[in-house]
């Protein structure tokens, strides 16, 4: 079988860590698909990620043909039908959201370009990297200009979705695997809107089987959305492995498609579905069929609570794609 | 179905960061098992293996029935069908193999008695912390002494397998994938015996695709041998997702048994097969029925340069062995 070419930036950080060998382990492309890998890093980080590689092979991944590893965004990205840009500009002390979609904006611009240039044209990336849903907007217009279409760009919600999905799970005292169909609207910020109004727990509606309001718009909403930092408080590090976890869910499922009757929640140019802005980068239930492509779930009816929290949560992109306008 | 009780000590730390995910993913019992995690830590490291299950809870795996933290063996170990031996005592400065070996004795003691008396009787516990395969032994003798047998305690040694694998690869410029049966004889140490001379390549003998001898005795040996100390130079770190991804193999192998025709390496009870003293645990060349049962293949040749090798890493066992002899 012809091998596919995966690329992943800030490969030699925590996420990349534990993404690799998860790559090579076949749960993205499946058991039989030889994968060569190119691993793409900033020139200081060039030497670690060499240790990154080695333990890499030191796995003996049976699927894995070829290692890259380079600086140059080109190469990187060369021939790529996957990319995950995990690498991003952390927010340093003082920042604001708003500089941070500024120092992160001249990286998604240059990425976006050379993933134009020098990727497969089915080529399908997710942003890891945060502001993730702004970083994948400023990807998509730069690569527009290349000549490729926003639809190769996702950014990743699918954290937040299995931060859902496990915390109604813990409250019903069920398996996560039992649990289907939540939603995260919007956002990958606090402004999120998780919404359990067409989730099922054990084939029953979530909201039933919970029976609590108050704590679905309550608590619910707020330890999902406000999660990354109690990871950090008691691992006094971000969150690696959940999400290089929710990173591979999000592509197999791009890539391999949604099960029968079940959606993602991914992060997607709007088409002005459920009222959201067009153009902007934004979290919706989505199916997709396994050919590579993905439809927002249309049809869906929600309370006036979820429209609510979405106005502002749209409203929150709005400003950010305005914080960036000129690099659009 | 029925879950099965997988417990894991030094579940905080960085081998069990990367591990869990995948037990709880269907990696070591499949993906339609059930598992209920149970992790064991010492005091301190409880608030910091909080943060470690927070985050493997929001994978939202779908296998996951429980997960149990703890710092009291008898409740980590309870019911366990597999156990991952993690945590052990690191070296400290100033420390020879003796004094870590002395230090780390009695932790496997009082696990070996506690995995005797509240484990399944058909439990399989792999000690993956070193020094490995002395601290297999006295776990396995301080089991016998409250009536479970000593094949329920097994060694790591396939993470050597497996850099021994990569390197003749590499060396051949083929997929891991392609290369079978090398085999580890002896310790988890750099007098470890990497041995090619029943290993295949794409179905050919190793030593006739590669044709360079000096090189397979030489840096190839040494290049295996030595690779913790290397991945620790580059990565100033000590290997965690290599480790992790050859204890998952380690133990799936034992499960669900060897591929026929292949066979992993294991450090096991030497029943003195290849002329190894008795009642060390040492590794061998081993295939697995998928029973849970495991057999030392017979019968293969081994040249004099091998023999001479073998002795001089059982050498170095019987005396771990004597150094810990009041212990056992």
């Amino acid at each position: 079988m012809k091998p596919v070419v995966v690329s992943v930036t800030g490969a030699a950080g925590n996420i990349g860590y534990a993404l690799l060998p998860r790559i090579t382990n076949g749960d993205v492309f499946g058991p039989d698909t030889p994968v060569i890998l190119k691993l793409v890093e900033i020139e200081p980080a060039l030497k670690a990620l060499e240790g990154t590689a080695m333990e890499l092979y030191d796995c003996a991944p049976p699927l894995l043909h070829d290692v890259v590893c380079t600086a140059d965004l080109e190469e990187g990205f060369g021939d790529a039908d996957a990319v995950f840009l995990v690498g991003a500009r952390p927010r340093g002390p003082g920042m604001e959201r708003a500089d941070l979609l500024r120092a992160n904006g001249p990286i998604f611009t240059g990425q976006g370009e050379a993933i134009a240039k020098a990727a497969k044209k089915s080529v399908k990336a997710v942003v890891v990297g945060n502001p993730a849903n702004t970083n994948c907007l400023i990807a998509q217009e730069s690569a527009a200009k290349h000549g490729l279409g926003p639809e190769a760009f996702t950014a990743m919600t699918r954290l937040d979705h299995n931060r859902a999905t496990s915390q109604l799970a813990a409250k019903a005292g069920a398996r996560p695997g039992v649990v289907n169909n939540v939603i995260i609207w919007g956002n990958h910020s606090p402004t999120m809107v998780p919404d359990t109004e067409h989730a099922t727990i054990g084939c029953q509606p979530a909201g039933k089987v919970i029976g609590d309001d108050a704590w679905l718009q309550g608590d619910f909403r707020k330890t999902v959305s406000t999660r990354g930092k109690a990871i950090i408080d008691a691992r006094g590090k971000s969150s690696a492995k959940s999400a290089a976890h929710a990173a591979l869910e999000h592509m197999s499922l791009w890539v391999r498609g949604t099960p029968a009757g079940n959606w993602t929640s991914m992060a997607v140019r709007s088409d002005g579905s459920y009222g959201a802005p067009e153009g902007i980068v934004t979290s919706f239930p989505c199916v997709c069929s396994g050919d590579g492509s993905y439809e927002i779930v249309q049809g869906l009816e929600t309370s006036a609570w979820v429209k609510e929290q979405q106005q502002a949560t749209w409203d929150e992109l709005l400003k950010e794609r305005e914080a960036v306008q000129d690099l659009l």
